[in-house]
């Protein structure tokens, strides 16, 4: 075996036996560097210190670049959780009996397991659990890695009585030849890894929750207990985590939604649905009021479209059938339509047979639908024909999925010149997804939801401005909620694969634009090979709130799919119909999931420019009580937001509870007051600030209104989790 | 027999014998009022003037109220033109063959009759029919009532080869024992009445046009064609007629939508499903920002609702499956709910043998459904148990037909205390309905509508004040687009039915109410006892646009029931749950039939506060572009719709395409104007202003705005024939 040629990060090169590992190559540095090594990363991948060069290299090569990683390295936490998940799914296995391994991957947040067994976890036992898990890390015992032929695998699975993991190495693994195991102690498991050198660096540990799960997500599958847990590399980490899981209960949309009437669902309704209460109604009301207004000044055209399109809309776009599962099935004109659904993909399949077509006589006459053409033939000539006529009369829509289509339909209502582009179609347009019940939360996860939505339609040659302005726009959009916070992701495509439509000089031009302008933008960039879609490149913009967790808010999509699809055109100076590029693009995403992000960010405290209610007047007694409603409506006329609490209370106790209700200003009036014509301010964050003249008050939060102050963020010790840079959450 | 003691609308008392007719006492009062008498009044009911008073008066009285009616009488039309329409059928009788009499109404423009023929009417043959009608006019044949036993009457029509009239008799006239018939010369007609003196009254004919129709509306009965025409006293007034429905063609909104691009309709999208282009979309946008601030400015609550409801929801609101035929049919969480849903059908009707559950099964498996809870059971225990399971996991929803279910749900999502009363909430709520495609009317009539929905939930005291305020807020906004021309309608309940929900007591309260507020408005206002839903009394609002022709728009409605079927309740000040009353009112009615209304009203020139685009900048030439481009940038700034015409065209085509796309004003700038900073300004209907400052055009401008000036509707000879209080179009 010939010698390796290892680079290290600071560009000097050692050789090393081909049996040497990563760790030899940290003891030789220091005994200290050795301790504190989790893994390695050779040549980008992420690996166990512990295994030799020689397994670890290219085949055709013998040299490699190589990192040492440590508790400080951002990519460490994953593989330290990882090897926790070990540690607990050991621990469970010690602690119940027949117990059956599924998956056991990392989450943003710590990681969970996946098991089968006959007895239900339940959070009483999770002290013992964890209890067994520091057993195991106190003993300090090494993951040793080793890989099997594939049948010599199922063998020892079947041994070890892991009847999923068998299942899986026969029919999940494609044609991998070789698989390879962990050890840990007693406990052996199917797993890529890397994992640490030992438990001993685990030094925090929590179980979390349980849940029940799906194998392999199947619902028709085997169901199974996901247990979560979470660890890190050092207790006061644990200790920060637990408290910011603390301070996200205590932000949570679903539940301040319900305190401060700002939504509801309701069953009658349905899961998903959501009722926007009139406080979360204003809130929605003045963000598009907000954006109506930037959009119209940014030279977009407002547009409207029902929430209804024939299924040949969505067979045009390519939405049908293709995303059929996670859309509303189809309604029909007739009712009847739903046999001809339910024939057609049949007779498409082929798979009626002429005992079938009995059947399907049958079926009919049981729903009551005639099939006039089909029974009065005894012998049918050609069912497409019948099929064609039948689906002709039995119109079958879907409850839009997205605007898109409809979009693509106005641009094409007219005739379109080169001089109308960029032609810009905003529309806050409701669209409806099928969501799985168990997926749905809140605001955040729903089935019917508001998108800002709009589609540019240009030229190639205006994608690179228009591009820029749409991330102009967005920065615009989320800095005056407050967000300032966000970082860029640039999906573009993977230039092995040839997936994409377009032609590869459009993308390379989009590609270059897009780059180009975020360069110029001076944002926070990273690029994504191979994560654009099928249709074109897009920018995601990644917000992390005040807690640190980071949410997918602000799309811009290019696409160059629907307009050959829907054979888009416009005249060019050339008199020449041309096909033009379309922009999806959604500052806020849907209103739905950036209101209810909005309240976990504020903890329901909205700055005074998006409060439901602005102030609220207090009245000493009775005795003002004319001057309170004078002078609510004084404030009113000033175009804010005033109520007044005409109780039969101490004003103490009306102060607690406005305080409670967050109403971000209070105006006291007592007979100073409505002698002098002046109120007693009081802020919610900053308490009383004294009597002044109305109009000083007035002025006060016209101020704060027109400059979209946000003084409401509670910036807690927690916020400093955020510098380390890790994300906590995703979406 | 004993005289007939004849009171006159003068109130002077004639004594008439028995077999005197009303013509008799025309005659005696002169012999030109006896030529002029085309019907009279019979103690208020229409009636033929050659009748007896012996057949006209009331059993149990020999006193009758006369009074004559003329042509200047607004009721008298109808009788001249339901004469009119035996004249056509007549006259269709000698132009075809095997004629089959349906019947012969007649509309608020003219008449129609129905006929079932082998040969098709072709425009064409109508100068024919004309023809024939002139010359049955010209003499002058009376029109003859006689009356028939049931029999005989059945016997007669068979004679005369009507088999649809024998139809009617046998099954459409209930226990009625005599049937009345008029015979003019050869034709005879199983009619009503009432009927002309003799057809030389009639003194203009023309007819219109002809469609397809079912026979008594039924979609599967027969097929009829309706020929429509129309009848006059005087061929001046035909000729205005006839112009003023060359004027209403002029303004049609599905034409003129078309050409100035504001809404398109898309065979892909579906039918009566509008895409509002983005010129419509922006005089919606500017419509809903200005009722959405007025509402503000009045109390009310923004809310949002989705667009579907589960079915339960509608089963509790009642609108399901009693308004089934007007929506579109459910939409399944799961697609094998068609299924559940026809055997359901099939179950409740107890319709389904061993047989049937054999064939059933068929189904399922045809349909690809699993049954497993009725295929593994052999005999089935509970059928309607398994159903209700089924049910259960399959969730049904409807597209919303109306947003009051949801907003009842709102209503329920917070405990209500009387202190949040009245409660306003108010949505732009689309809704769905499944129109008949025939029935489809551009905008007017759609599949799709959005509502300026609000439901006012109040305290039976507050009934009066809300409806005054709503009444008060309909005013306001009609009269904002400039329609100043209306008058209400209150339907009331009818004093002899039981079929209306609520107490006796609110009923009293709420009629009284709504009386004293419209007797306290001064608004010209009529009441239409037992045209109330059985849920409360309304108003509606009939407008009157500039062509005389009438439009229900704004409706207030209360409702009494739907408070009941949701079990709303707020805590009184007794601390004791008591039910509120709601209100629904839209003074828009919808979005899509106010448009399309004053598209038709405005022919298209909207006012300049709605149009789509206010001004248009159109530089002399190339030199001035950037001075054209600088001022259209200054105008936008000023908050008003600029465009530039930048073509390489003389200004004088400019200013023609200006006027052809209805641009209120346009900005003509050449050097003298970039040279001082002015602009030439150009009203689209008075022309050339000359040359001012440039923020004088702006300041007259947004004055123009600020004021809602409507100096658009072009007031013609035709607006006259307004006067005559006919209402010559109904919604």
């Amino acid at each position: 075996m010939a010698d390796i040629s290892v680079q290290l990060p600071d560009g000097s090169i050692q050789t090393q036996p081909a049996s040497a590992t990563p760790m030899d190559v940290a003891k030789g540095i220091s005994e200290g560097l050795a301790r504190g090594v989790v893994a390695a990363v050779i040549d980008d991948k992420i690996v166990d210190a512990v295994r030799t060069f020689e397994e670890l290299k290219s085949p055709d090569s013998d040299t490699v670049k190589l990192k040492l990683l440590t508790r400080h390295d951002a990519d460490a936490l994953a593989v330290l959780r990882h090897s926790a998940a070990h540690v607990m799914a050991r621990a469970v296995m010690r602690v119940y009996k027949g117990v059956s391994l599924a998956f056991g991957p990392t989450t943003d947040g710590g990681f969970y397991y996946d098991f089968d067994l006959p007895e239900k976890i339940s959070e009483e036992d999770f002290p013992k659990i964890e209890a067994e898990m520091t057993k195991i890390i106190k003993a300090k015992e090494p993951f040793e890695r080793f890989s099997l032929d594939r049948d010599k695998a199922v063998q020892l699975c079947d041994e070890m009585g892991q009847d999923l993991k068998v299942e899986h190495i026969q029919t999940g693994l494609g044609d991998q030849e070789q698989v390879s195991f962990y050890r840990q102690g007693e406990f052996v498991d199917l797993c890529r890894g890397p994992h640490i050198p030992h438990a001993g660096t685990i030094k925090a540990i929590k179980l979390l929750s349980v849940a029940g799960a799906y194998w392999k997500g199947d619902a028709k599958g085997r169901q199974l207990q996901r247990l979560y847990g979470t660890a890190f590399f050092d207790k006061k980490d644990l200790k920060a985590y637990l408290e910011l899981l603390e301070e996200a209960r205590r932000r949570d949309h679903r539940v301040l939604g319900k305190k401060h009437g700002l939504f509801a669902f309701n069953p009658e309704v349905g899961p998903g649905l959501c009722l926007w209460l009139p406080r979360g109604a204003r809130v929605r009301s003045i963000l598009e009021d907000f954006l109506r207004k930037e959009l119209l000044g940014r030279g977009y055209d407002p547009v409207y479209s029902p929430h209804l399109g024939r299924v040949e809309l969505y067979e045009t776009s390519g939405h049908f059938p293709y995303y059929r599962e996670s859309q509303f099935p189809p309604l029909f004109g007739a009712e009847a339509g739903a046999l001809v659904d339910a024939w057609s993909q049949r007779l498409e399949a082929g798979t009626i047979d002429a005992d079938g077509e009995d059947k399907l006589m049958a079926a009919a006459e049981v729903l009551g639908v005639s099939l006039p053409d089909y029974t009065t033939s005894a012998r049918v000539e050609s069912k497409r024909d019948i099929l064609q006529q039948w689906q002709a009369t039995n119109e079958r829509y879907l409850v839009k999925p997205m605007n898109c289509p409809h979009h693509c339909h106005i641009f094409k209502a007219q005739p379109r010149s080169y001089r109308q582009l960029p032609l810009r179609l905003f529309e806050f347009g409701s669209v409806y997804r099928h969501e799985q019940t168990g997926e749905l939360n809140g605001m955040l996860r729903v089935r019917g939801l508001t998108q800002d939505d709009a589609h540019i339609f240009c030229t190639a040659d205006q994608v690179e401005e228009e591009f820029r302005a749409t991330i102009e726009l967005t920065k615009f959009v989320l800095e005056a909620v407050g967000l300032a916070d966000y970082r860029v992701q640039l999906s573009l495509r993977d230039p092995d694969s040839d997936k994409y439509v377009g032609t590869e000089e459009n993308w390379d031009h989009a590609e270059g634009a897009l780059r180009g302008v975020l360069n110029d933008s001076g944002l926070d960039f990273g690029e994504q090979p191979g994560e654009a879609a099928f249709y074109g490149p897009k920018a995601d913009f990644m917000v992390r709130d005040c807690i640190g967790r980071s949410w997918q808010l602000g799309t811009v999509q290019l696409d160059y799919n629907l307009p050959e699809r829907f054979k888009l055109e416009y005249a060019g100076a050339d008199n020449v119909g041309h096909r033009p590029v379309m922009i999806h693009r959604a500052p806020f995403g849907s209103l739905e999931r950036f209101v209810g992000m909005l309240i976990e960010h504020f903890a329901g405290a909205f700055p005074l420019w998006l409060a439901p209610e602005q102030i609220r007047v207090l009245p000493l007694s009775e005795k003002t009580t004319d001057y309170a409603v004078a002078l609510t409506k004084q404030l009113t006329d000033a175009g804010l937001r005033a109520t007044t609490d005409l109780r039969n209370s101490k004003v103490q106790a009306k102060i607690r509870d406005a305080q409670l209700e967050l109403t971000p200003y209070m105006a006291v009036v007592g007979p100073k007051e409505a002698e002098s014509g002046q109120l007693a301010l009081r802020d919610r964050i900053d308490g009383d600030l004294g009597s002044m003249p109305v109009a000083e008050a007035i002025a006060k939060l016209q101020k704060e209104v027109a400059e979209r102050q946000v003084r409401t963020v509670v910036k807690t010790a927690l916020m400093e989790s955020e510098s380390s840079g890790q994300e906590l959450f995703a979406d």
